[in-house]
C-alpha cells in the first residue's frame, strides 16, 4: 500500500485512490483527469468567464438546497464563500484541468466541486479531504449533474465574452463612422470587380463599412436571447432526476439574480440537454461579424497598396517596420493580423459545427471542445478589433489630390451620361477615351451634348449622389 | 465577314459580333457567356425560383420607369407581358447560362434583359434582334445594373426555397412530434457518452426532436427579415448613378406589391451593393437546421441498429432491399440520406463563406456562386425532410417489452437512490448489480431501505418525471 | 391486387411487387430508390465516368465467374456485352437513381445489376423481367456486394476524371511557362503584403505560376496509386464471403486488363472495405491544386486592376461586356469563375472529410456523396481550367513601359544597396525618397557611392537575378 | 524627450525611439509587436520546435557569411553561440511576440534577431542594445530576409513535430494490432450501416486500425521531402537580392549539415516564396490521420457502449469516475478526447486553407497562422494518441461469450448459403429467422441442405475467411 508523502493526500473514488498534492484544493478526480487529458497545456483556469460562471451556479445550486433544506445552514455558507472566491477569480489557478477534455465537462465540473468542496472546508477550519464534511458530490453537487451545470456555465461564460465582441465591434464601426464624416465628400473612383466603376466619395466608401459593422450589433443581441436559455435543473438527461421538485424554480431564479442576467429556464429540458444548437448559431454569428471584418481588412490593405506601384488611396498608420530586408518598407500588419483571426475563428466555427453533429442521442460529449472554441474566437476578436480600431482606423488618412485626378481623367465617367447617350454610343465614347482620344467631357461635348447639361451631370457630388443637406 | 447561315442570327456588342441562334430567345452577351463558362452543365433555367424573381424585378423596374415617363406606353406593355412569362416559368429554357459563372451575374442579368427584349419583340410582332426598338439595356435594364438586380432577385428566390424549408421543417417536427405522443410512456434507458444514464421514456427522445426541430422556424423566421432588405435602385455602386431619383421608391414599392412579401430598401445603398452578410447568416441558419437534422438521423439509425446485434429499440419502416449480397437486411437508407445532404449543405456554406469573404470593395463579385449554393442546399433539405417524415418518421415503431426488460434491470437505476443513499454507497451498489450480485431494488432493499419509499422512487414514470397531467 | 397497366411490368423482391415501366431496362429496385430519393434531380448516369467504371467492373466479374464455372458460357456472353454497353455509354439514360442516396451505393449497384440483367435479356431474345433466365442477383451481382463493387467503381472513375485535371493542370502550366518565355526580361516591381518590394520580371512571376501548378502534377501522381488498390473481392465486409476463393485474384485481373490501369488487389480488406482514406487523400489534393489556381487567379484580378484607377500592369483579353449599365467596362470574369470553382471545391472537400469521418464500423454509408463530390469537382476543374488557359491565359499582354517606369522611380530599390549602407542609412534614404527628395540613385550618389557600382547594382537584370544565359 | 527609467533602455528604429526592458534580450522590434498584437497570449516561445529552426536558420546564416567573409571572427563567434543558446532552449522566455501576428512573420524574425545580437553582445561583454557592435539586421539577419528565414524555419519545426505524430501513430498501429493478436479468432458480426451484416472476428476489426493507421506512415513520409525543400537564400521575394551570389548554396548547406536533416533548396525561388502549397499538403496529411482516428474512436465508443443497454463487445478500460450525479458510470473519455482534437485540427485545416488560398503576390502575408496551426495540430495529435495508446487501446478487453451467442443466433449467417440457395429463397429463410421461426442452422436444413455442407459453411472460422495458418 502506498504510504503519502508529506506533500501529498490520499484520496479515493469508485476506481481506488489517488495522490494529490498536499496544497491543491483540487482532489482526485481532477488529478485522474490530469493524467487523461494532457493535450493542450491550456488549463480551464485560463478562461476567466467560465471559471466565475461556474461559481455563479454552484452559488445559485447552494441557495435553492438551502431554502429547500437540503443544505444546513453551516456547510451552506461555507458553500456559498466558496463560491464566491470561485466567481471572484482567486482559485482560477486550480482550475487545472485540461481545455481538450472528454467526459463531456465532466471534469471541469469536478474540478468545481472538489475546489468549492476545499475551499469550504478550508474556511470552515477543517482540512483538505474531510469529504465527510462537505462532500464535493453530495454537498456540492447536490440536485446537480455535470450535464446541466456545464452547458449553463458555458452559456453564461459566452454572454460575457460576447458583450466584450459587441463592444469592440461598436467601437469599431464609430472610428469607422468618425473617419467617413471627416472624408465625407472627397470624390474617388467605385470600383466592382477591381475595374473602375463610376464615382463615389471617401466617406460613402468607409461609411459602408462602419454600417455593416453595427449590423452585427443586432444579430449579437438577437443571440443574447438564446444563451439565457439554460437547462439547469435537467439534472443527468433532462428528467430532474435527484433534484427536489422545486429546485429548479428556484437555483434559475437565484442564478438570474447572482448574474443579473435575465437568465429563464429551458421548456423542454430533455431537448435542451442534448441540444448544441444555440452554440451553432452563435459561433454562425461570430463567423459573419469576422467575414466583413476580413473583407474590410481586404480593402484596407488593397487601397493602401504602395506606397507607389500601389492603388495608394489610403494611407494606414505605420505601427512597425515592415522588413528586415527592406528599408523604408511599412507594411499592413495590424489588418493582416484581423484577417488571420477571421480565418482562425471560421476554422473553429467548422470545429464547433463537426461537434455539434457529432451529439448522440441525450447528451452532446463534446461541449469541451465546444466551450474553448467559442471562448477563444470571441476572445480574440474582441482583442483584434481593439487592435484594429486603436492602431489602424483611427490614423487613417487619404491622399486628396491623388483621387480627384484619377476621378477627373476616368473613362468610368461616360455611366452618367447613357440616360442621354444610350449604352451603345456610351461604349463607343469610352472606348476612344481608353484609347487616348481626349477625356469623357471633351468627347462628349463633341457628340453634340450641351455643355450645361453635361457639366451638372459630371459634378462630383452628382456623381456619387451626396445628400447635400447631410 | 460572317454571311449568318438561315439558322442563326448576328448580333453586335462592344466587343464585335457573335451569331446566335435564330430560334434563341437570348442574345449576344448570353451566346459569349455559354463559351466562356462552361463549367457546371446547369443553366440558371434550372432554378425556377431564380427565373420567377428575375422576372418580378424586371417587371417592377419596367413599372418605375413607365411610371415616371421613361418607358413608353407600347414598350412598357410589351416588356411588362414579357417578365410576366419570364416569371411563369414559360421561358426557363431560355435562362441557359451557366450557374457557375464568373461577372457577378452579370451574365444572368444579360440573358435576362435579352429574353425579356426578344419576347416584347414577339409580343409586338417584331422580329427577335430588333433592338432598336427594344434594347436588352437602354430599354429593359433602364435604371438597373446587375449589382441590384442580381442580388434583389437572389433574395426574393431564396424566400421562397426558404419558405419550402420551413414547412418541411415544421411538417417533420409535427411528425414527431405525433410519434412522442404514440410513446408517450412507454419507458426505455436514456443515454450519455452512448453509456446508460437514466431512465425516461421513448416519448420524451422523440418529443425532443420535435421541440428541436421547431426551433429552426423561429430562426428562418429572423432570416426573411434580413433578406426583404433589397438594393434595387443601388445601380452600380450603390449611388443610384442613372436612375431617376424617384425610380429606387417606385421600383421597390412595385416590387413588395408584384411579390406580396414585405420587400424594402435597404438604408445604405453602398453598404447593401457590396455586402454578402445576409447570405452568410442565412447560409448559416441552413447549417443549424441540418446539423440538428443529421444528429437526430445519428440517434435514428443507432436506435434501430439490429435487427438482433443492436439496441434495436426503434423500427424504422423498411423502404428498400438493403444488400445486393446480404438477403434480409434493410438499411436505414433514408436517414444515411440525410446525412449526407446534412454534410453537402454544411460544405456549401464554406463554399458561401468563402465567397463572402472573398469580396472586394463595392461589390462581392462571388454572387453566383453564393446564389446557385443557397439555392441548391434549400431545395435539397426541403426534398430531404419530406423523404424523412413521408418515408420513415411516420412509420417508426418500437418494441415496448424490450424497452421495458432493459430498464428494469438496469444499474443505473442507483441513480433515483443517491439522494438517499449519498454517491460513494450508491455508486458500491452500482458496482455490485454490474458484477451480477442483483438488482438494484434487492441490493438497495438489502442497505434497509423502506420498501415501500423504493418502490416509489422506481416508478418509471417518477423516474422519467412524467407529468401526470399532461 | 393490381393489374399491371401495358406500360409497366410488376417486380418482385422481398418487400413485395413494384410497378416498372415496360420499357425501363431497370427494375424493383431502382424504382423503390427512385420514390425514396427524390433529392437532387441529378442521376447517376450523368457521371459517365462511373457508368463505364461499373460497367467494367461487372465485365471483371462475370468474367471471373465464368472463368470458375460459375456463370455458363450463355449466361456469361449476354452479361458481357451487357457490361460493354454499359461501358460505351450506350446505356447511361438507364441510371437513373439520384446521385444523393443512402444505402452506400447499394441503390447504384442495384441498378447496374438491373440494367445489365435486362439487357441481357435482351440480347438473349427474351423479355423484360425474365429473372429465373438471368438474375440482376444471383448471375449478374455474383460473387460481389455493394460494398467492394461500388468503391471499386468509384475509383476506376475517379483515376479518369483526375487524368482530365491533370491535362488541364499541365496545359495551364505550359500556358504560363510560355507567357513567361515572353516577358522574360520585362522589369516590375515585386510587391510582399501589397506593398511595394524589390524589382523583379514578369517573366519571373508567370513562370512561378507555372512552377507551382507543375508540383501538382506530381501529388495527382501519386494519387494515382492510392487509388488504383481495390477492395473487388472483399464483398460484404471484407471476408469474401459467398465469392469463390480465386474468384478475388482473376477479378482483379481480368479489371486491370480491361481497364489498361494498374489496378492491384487492397492487402487487408476489411481494412478496404471500411476505409475512406484514399477519397479524403485524394480530395486533399484537389483542394490543394485549386487554392493555387484561386491565388493566381487572385492575382491575375489584382494585376489587371485598371484600366486608369488600377494596378494595370498586365491585360486579360476582354471575353465579353462587364456590366449592363457601365458601357465599356471589362471584367476578369474567367479567374472569377475559378475563384468560384475553387470555393466550390473546398466546400465539397469539407462533405468529404464529414462523411468520411461519419463512417462507423465495416462500411462507410456516406461514399454516395463522397463520390458525388469528388467526381463534380474534379470535373468542374478541368473545365475551369480549360477555361482560364485558353479564354484567358493564352492571350495576355503587358504594358511595359509603364511597368518600367514604375520600377524605375520606386524607392524600393534603396534595398540593393543595404550591403553597402547597412539598414538604418538606407532607411534613411528611403524615406527621402518617399518625401520627394529625389530618386534613390541620386539620392545614393549624395551619399559618396561611387557612380559605376551603383549603376551596376540598379540593372534591372541585376536586381531581379536574371541568369544571363537562360 | 524621455528620459528611460533605469528598468528600460531606449532603442531607435526608422519610426523613432520606444522603452524596452533593460533586462529583455529583444528590442524595439519586438516591443511594437507586443504592442500590436495582443491576440492570443500564446508566445512565440510557446512553440519550441519553431525557436529551436530559427536559431538553426540563424547558425546557418552567420557560418555561410562567414564562409565568405561577410562577418569577423568575433562577430561570428558570438553569433553562432548566440543562436546555439536559441537552439537549445536556453532563450525561449525571450521569444515574447504572439503566435498570431501581421507582417507575414518579421515581428517573429525581429525578435529572433534581436535576442540573438544581445545575447551575442552579452558573450562580448558588452551592453545590451550596442548594435553599433552587433546589429539585429546588418550582422544576425545578413543576406537574410523574413520572407526566406520565417518559412524555412517553419518546415524545420513542422519536420520535427511530424516525426512526433508518425511516431505516436506507428505505436497506436502496433497496440491495434497486439490486440488484434490476441483477439485472432474471436468471433463477432460485422455490421454495416449499423445493422447485423456477416460473421467475422475481433482481431480482423481492431486489425483493420492497425492497417489503416500504418498508411498514415507512408503519407507522413511523403510530406517530409516537401518539407525538406526550403527558399533560404530566395530573401525578399526568391532573386536573392542583397545576398553574396554563393550564400544560398552554403547557407543551406550549413543548414544541413546543423539539423541533419536532407535540406534543399528549392528550385524556383521566387515561386518558393510565394507558395504555401507545403503547408495546405502538410495538413490535409494530417487531417486524413485525424478523420481515421476519428472514425475508430466513434466505432470503440459504439463497440464499448452499455455496460448493459449497448452493445457492449468491447470494454475500455476505466480512467475516471464517469458522472457527478450517476454512480458507478464510467465513460469512454478517451476516445471523446480524441474525437474533439481531431474536431479541432480539421478546423485548423480550413483556417491553413483559407490563409493560403489569401496569399497575394510574391508572399504570403498569413504565414504565421498556418505556422501555429499547424504546430498546434500536430502537438496536440500526438499528445491525443499517445493517451489514446495508453489510457485506452492497451487496456481492451472483450466479452467473448457474449459475442458468441450473437454470431450463433443471427439471420446474418444465411448470405453464406446464397450460392447454394439463391438471394430470393435465402431471403425468405431470413425473414422466417427473424420472425421467429427458428435459426439460420435449422431453417436451412429443412429446405433439405446437406448437413455436413451447412456445419462446414457456418464454421466461423469459414465465415470470417481466417487464414488457417497465419
Amino acid at each position: 500500500m502506498t504510504v503519502a508523502s508529506p506533500a501529498t493526500r490520499t484520496e479515493h473514488d469508485s476506481l481506488g485512490t489517488h495522490e494529490v498534492p498536499a496544497s491543491a484544493y483540487w482532489g482526485i478526480h481532477t488529478a485522474r483527469a490530469l493524467t487523461n487529458f494532457p493535450i493542450s497545456g491550456t488549463p480551464v483556469g485560463a478562461h476567466r468567464e467560465l471559471v466565475a460562471a461556474l461559481g455563479a451556479v454552484k452559488l445559485a445550486a447552494a441557495r435553492a438546497n438551502h431554502d429547500l433544506g437540503l443544505l444546513d445552514e453551516r456547510r451552506y455558507e461555507a458553500i456559498a464563500r466558496a463560491a464566491d472566491d470561485v466567481r471572484s477569480g482567486a482559485l482560477d489557478d486550480q482550475f487545472v484541468v485540461d481545455v481538450i477534455q472528454g467526459g463531456a465537462g465532466t471534469s471541469t465540473n469536478m474540478n468545481a466541486n472538489e475546489v468549492i468542496a476545499n475551499r469550504a472546508l478550508e474556511i470552515l477550519g477543517l482540512e483538505f479531504g474531510r469529504y465527510d464534511e462537505i462532500h464535493p458530490l453530495d454537498h456540492v453537487n447536490r440536485g446537480q449533474s455535470t450535464n446541466d451545470v456545464y452547458p449553463t456555465a458555458v452559456r453564461l461564460a459566452l454572454l460575457t465574452v460576447m458583450e466584450r465582441v459587441r463592444e469592440a465591434t461598436a467601437a469599431l464601426a464609430d472610428s469607422f463612422a468618425a473617419k467617413a464624416a471627416e472624408f465625407r465628400a472627397v470624390p474617388k473612383m467605385g470600383r466592382t470587380q477591381l475595374q473602375d466603376a463610376v464615382p463615389m466619395t471617401v466617406g460613402q466608401e468607409l461609411g459602408a463599412f462602419a454600417v455593416t459593422l453595427r449590423e452585427e450589433l443586432a444579430r449579437l443581441a438577437d443571440s443574447r436571447a438564446l444563451l439565457c436559455e439554460v437547462n439547469l435543473g435537467a439534472t443527468a438527461i433532462g428528467t430532474g432526476i435527484t433534484a427536489h421538485p422545486d429546485y429548479r424554480r428556484r437555483a434559475v431564479g437565484h442564478l438570474a439574480e447572482i448574474t443579473g442576467l435575465p437568465v429563464v429556464g429551458a421548456t423542454d429540458l430533455v431537448e435542451a440537454t442534448s441540444d448544441a444548437g444555440a452554440f451553432v448559431q452563435v459561433s454562425g454569428v461570430l463567423k459573419r461579424t469576422v467575414i466583413k471584418a476580413s473583407k474590410i481588412c481586404n480593402d484596407l490593405r488593397l487601397l493602401s497598396s504602395g506606397p507607389q506601384a500601389g492603388l495608394a488611396e489610403l494611407q494606414l498608420p505605420a505601427r512597425q517596420a515592415g522588413s528586415s530586408i527592406m528599408p523604408g518598407k511599412v507594411n499592413p500588419v495590424i489588418p493582416e493580423m484581423v484577417n488571420q483571426v477571421a480565418f482562425w475563428v471560421i476554422g473553429n466555427d467548422l470545429t464547433v459545427s463537426m461537434a455539434a453533429e457529432g451529439g448522440q442521442l441525450q447528451l452532446n460529449a463534446f461541449e469541451p471542445v465546444i466551450c474553448h472554441g467559442l471562448l477563444q474566437g470571441f476572445t480574440w476578436t474582441a482583442a483584434a478589433f481593439d487592435s484594429l480600431r486603436v492602431k489602424c482606423v483611427d490614423g487613417i488618412s487619404v491622399d486628396e489630390a491623388r483621387l480627384a485626378a484619377v476621378v477627373a481623367g476616368n473613362a468610368g465617367l461616360v455611366t452618367a451620361l447613357t440616360p442621354l447617350l444610350g449604352y451603345a454610343r456610351a461604349a463607343e465614347i469610352a472606348k476612344a477615351a481608353l484609347g487616348g482620344a481626349g477625356d469623357i467631357r471633351t468627347l462628349a461635348l463633341a457628340t453634340g451634348l450641351d455643355e450645361t447639361v453635361l457639366d451638372a451631370l459630371l459634378r462630383p457630388e452628382t456623381l456619387a449622389n451626396l445628400d447635400p443637406s447631410s
